[in-house]
């Protein structure tokens, strides 16, 4: 049986269009049945992360390690990084997980900076009580759609000399754009951009987030049994993990970033600006959709979210797209019922976009 | 390009023979691009739950839970199960590890029994300061090809009322045989006997498990961001996980599963008995090779490990393995050149068995 539905949900989402095939080569080349250890698994991670660094334009001395989700590198960084206060900028439910996260793992002093959902918080104005070791931001909030205005981030890391600017990138990256000197790391998970089954995470630090982990680790604290950065580090120059990893994720991330660094990151860009508009004018003129972001500046590139203003009139919208197998995304949580959200990743084309977007603005 | 070598490695390893047919199937269902949080998904939770509660014969009260790797699992014991004492019995190199963590993750006062490896520690006589709150015992050694003695370790257990009996059935999982009003918790990774790509591990608790896991959060103690027993347990209600987890993983494990409750694990573990007779005889005819495990009872069912007694020989064996392209495992850590390593696991077949038989009991 095959299923014909399109997903532009915001991950889980659509599989880029080349994990079928780069699936079947695995199995034809059984790479899941190599050892880890096997010089072999050591050619495929440095495959991976050679055109990840490629991909992303990262600078000399960013080390790329593998764990399992971006929540599970919200608790690696609450413990390898955070001694007592971290700062997260919140304005939706997954930068408030970060907040949650580090409350969990015991960081005394975490603080937010918070704003309704739709919006982003004006930091300038906002009141630090400690000096935050970490400062943990979200460059594309899935739930509320809104992007980062990193100019303002980096605005106030500068107050801050020895604080950590960690940006979520989950959702967004490939297609992102940061100043890798004021930004010390990014991560991610990827099934949303990367268009990969669930189940890997990616964790990207530079030498100061390495030198910081190892001065706590210094300081007797337990980091992690063996996701310490230091573990990770130590295996990452072998090419290697310090737990046998999800190989099969690792290898198809290389393969499909290699597949877009063929095709050009800024090609991918370009297209992903454009169907944006695409389907942003065609929310525009529909009668039972309203962007949710106000700020025109602040709308993602990647996840488009609307409020649903006429419920009538959205439900045959609802019965059309269901007919077309076009699947759309819910609102999140507190937004359920009350807005969508539609994937606009690397893997959805020009004409799934225009075929969402013809039926759209007919509603 | 198929690559056509048959794997005996101990993990990774073959992948299960129905694997390569899920994997299609699950791409044309899409079923890594539905949300997490969807009841198509809980649907392939609760199967996959069912499924291996069938195969591996749980009793009720005990829950599963689905972390990235069995290594995680001893990370996240150390955080939510015990307080100061833990002992470990250790017998080669994953036992080991187990102990490592404990100590990594700041386990006070974690202790060891220790044998050498291809043996099992005297437990009996065993010396052993602090009353543990988990004994941890490994089923079958991977790293030496040892089953554990299960009676001496359930007779230890019984001294220590409190404690809880914790089994890595790691390389072994299903062909095990507990005594679950004992045994308080087992785990394993889905890369060995279930053959199935890396990247997924599975934590089997009972209720004193659970009550202990929520004992010690309320001392106060930060177990863990995500997978504390207590935020699992909660989603796992759901049929659901804290983070986007493996979900393809998810999926394809309780496809396995019930291939092999159709099977019957009757039918698989008398299959892993006699390919192991068939092999092991093979061995003994061997002019290089000579069983490593001496005691006939420590001897694992589903890891065969040997000393490689004439290198010469052993030479000309090898090349005529690499000629008919079978892949057996080297010798693991200090016994890399010293020792093999054949995995008997279910995927297996009597074929590939005798196959290989027919070439070792030449040389």
């Amino acid at each position: 049986m095959r299923r014909h539905d399109i997903f532009f949900t915001p991950g889980p989402s659509e599989l880029y269009f080349t994990v079928d095939h780069h699936i079947k080569n695995a199995l034809a080349m059984k790479i899941a049945s190599i050892s880890h250890r096997s010089n072999e698994f050591q050619e495929i991670y440095k495959h991976t992360s050679e055109q990840l660094k490629n991909l992303l334009s990262l600078p000399e001395g960013f080390k790329i390690f593998f764990l399992s989700s971006a929540t599970e590198v919200w608790e690696r960084t609450a413990q390898n990084l955070i001694k007592d206060s971290s700062l997260h900028i919140v304005n939706g439910a997954f930068s408030k997980k970060s907040y949650d996260a580090a409350l969990k793992s015991g960081v005394k002093n975490a603080q937010m900076i918070e704003s309704e959902w739709g919006a982003f918080p004006n930091l300038d104005s906002a009141n630090v009580e400690f000096e935050p070791e970490v400062i943990n931001v979200v460059y594309n909030e899935t739930s509320t759609g809104v992007k980062a205005d990193m100019e303002s981030v980096y605005a106030m890391k500068n107050k801050y000399a020895d604080s950590l600017l960690m940006v979520d990138v989950v959702s967004a990256a490939p297609v992102i754009d940061l100043d890798y000197n004021i930004v010390d790391s990014i991560y991610f998970s990827v099934q949303k951009c990367f268009g990969l089954p669930s189940g890997l995470g990616v964790w990207i630090v530079n030498e100061k987030c390495l030198a910081r982990g190892k001065e706590i680790e210094l300081t007797g604290t337990h980091v992690s049994a063996y996701h310490s950065l230091s573990s990770m580090e130590k295996q990452a120059e072998n090419y290697q993990t310090p737990e046998t990893p999800n190989m099969l994720g690792i290898y198809l991330l290389g393969r499909i970033a290699q597949d877009m660094n063929e095709k050009s990151l800024d090609l991918i860009s370009n297209e992903t600006k454009y169907k944006n508009i695409i389907i942003s004018n065609a929310i525009k003129a529909s009668k039972c959709l309203e962007l949710s972001v106000r700020s025109e500046k602040l709308r993602s590139d990647t996840v488009i979210v609307t409020d649903i203003i006429d419920e009538v009139v959205f439900g045959d919208l609802s019965d059309e797209l269901k007919k077309r197998k076009l699947v759309v995304g819910s609102g999140y949580g507190q937004q359920k019922g009350k807005q969508i959200r539609i994937a606009n990743f690397p893997t959805h084309s020009k004409e799934h976009a225009m075929m969402l977007s013809d039926i759209i603005e007919k509603y």
